[in-house]
């Protein structure tokens, strides 16, 4: 039996080191990786995945800290994928978040892995959906996906999580504001944590107003709760209202659609992933000629889009 | 003169008609946008771009709307582009910005120009560099780039602006928070917005001790300074920390280095544009066949890569 199938037979009874080595294989491109996640692919189970977003200061690590709590006082394993856009600069990761999660560090049935950017040409969205990938063959009962930030990466949150939970807290901005952020029509549970600070109900009506207003086509009209997650506070009625759009997509056929959309953002990422590391293959192996070109670009002498044709037609995509 | 010269005529003496319309054929990909973008390109002269980043409900907008004034009132010509990652399911921007910024509206010395989100294959860091480089080439004094979000959106901003200025509000969350988003080493000026609340001052000390580890490679440290933007108070410091820190990048290269960050930046940026424009096309062409596929990889009866590599081999890079 070779390494790679030792390792995969490991991950599927979540042995922690091998689930550990599987992900490091998967977020550093080391060999191995395609014939990994090939094989996982094919191990995939019926993954039950929970994204939790909001802005930075909202709470979701301790959050995240109370539902894996609950989920093992329930007798579920549970496995935490936290995409923390840390420093594309710094490369590393702040320990925040592991710090406050320590008190699972030694539990066998709960697994937490932490994910950095990868810079512009990487893409946190692929390597998210290649370690759910992972998670999903290693057939934990819950995953929860913790995502810090508005805009685009909620999207991608909606793209690989069942059920989407937005965290905000009191007053922070206006009901314009979550519109803007697009999160009205992609989570599936408000919560206003902190809800001991002032305006907390203001908040909770300025949510209940918004939701009042969202199409909700599959029927689900999302609640909005609240708690106060560093003492504990509402955990459970979170736990039961993510069970509750559980059973609610398993009625409707939101299951297979979601796995669907999760089907078709892992084509399109592998597709990227070819893209991009052929590109980057050629760009390193033309370093210097690519540099010289960057520098026409920028004296004006040479137009972006001549330049990118030019390296395009000697992108080899079999590759990568 | 054919009418893509009239209306790069106009846009070169700011002319808002042809300047929106400009952007629509870049935004919406219309008929002659390769061509104009390439001459836009060669007019580029020496915008001066400040980006304004920040959690959603930190007041951006009115700072935005501030500097406008400010700059106005200096005799500036202002443009700004607000990148607003609105929801890709509406497609529809929320009015709130542009009600905000409505005194502006008509002065022709501003320019505003809203950006949303093209779901998932498009790319807003692409929309965002290529409407930059039509307010360059119009040469405005002083371009705004407004970005609600944190995280890998700030990486864009830092590709695109010489000045990025990170807004914040008092009570947002700890010091770790805000070096998870990684801004730490990407604003030049920091910003508390709201300074009449609460903790406001708690929030400054906060942010002194974070700039204090930051590196400071390039001999600049940045500011922390407060503002009530609601009330105007603070804008006149802001303008006086920005032009200080224009002059410092003239003094240090680092004008250079950001152009040649700029070039990099079009050039990646509009190989990818091709590579999915050309994806796009396939997919487009072949939709019942990809369909059929993703269902496959949906049942786990083929894997995301094997799929991708199919398609890829179909992928035609000279044209999208």
């Amino acid at each position: 039996m070779s390494r790679l199938d030792d390792l995969i037979a490991d991950a599927a009874r979540r042995d922690p080191r091998a689930l550990g080595r599987l992900s490091r294989i998967i977020d550093d491109d080391l060999e191995g990786k395609e014939e990994a996640l090939r094989r996982l692919h094919s191990m995939g189970g019926d993954a039950r995945v929970v994204g939790i977003t909001g802005p930075p200061g909202a709470g979701k690590s301790t959050l995240v800290s109370n539902l894996i709590r609950e989920g093992r006082a329930g007798g579920l394993s549970v496995a935490v994928l936290a995409v923390d856009p840390t420093s594309p600069f710094s490369g590393g990761a702040v320990l925040g978040d592991r710090v406050r999660m320590q008190e699972h560090a030694t539990d066998p049935g709960v697994f937490i892995r932490s994910l950095a950017t990868r810079g512009h040409m990487g893409g946190l969205s692929r390597s998210a959906q290649q370690l759910l990938t992972l998670l999903d063959a290693a057939g934990f009962d819950l995953i929860l996906l913790e995502t810090v930030g508005v805009g685009q990466e909620e999207v991608q949150v909606k793209d690989l999580a069942q059920t989407v939970i937005f965290v905000t807290v009191p007053g922070l901005g206006d009901g314009i504001q979550a519109m803007k952020a697009g999160v009205l029509e992609i989570a599936h549970i408000y919560l206003v944590n902190k809800a001991d600070l002032p305006m907390a109900e203001t908040a909770v009506k300025d949510l209940q107003t918004l939701v009042s207003f969202s199409p909700n086509e599959d029927g689900w009209k999302p609640p909005v709760l609240t708690s106060v997650a560093t003492r504990g506070e509402g955990t459970g009625r979170i736990m039961e209202e993510m069970d509750r759009h559980f059973s609610h997509l398993k009625a409707s056929g939101g299951i297979a659609e979601w796995r669907r959309s999760l089907a078709l953002n892992s084509v399109t990422e592998a597709i990227r992933g070819v893209v991009d590391g052929s590109l980057q293959h050629l760009m390193t192996a033309g370093r210097k000629e690519f540099s010289e070109d960057i520098d026409r670009v920028g004296r004006r002498e040479e137009d972006p889009l001549s330049v990118a044709r030019r390296w395009l037609e000697r992108l080899d995509l079999s590759r990568g």
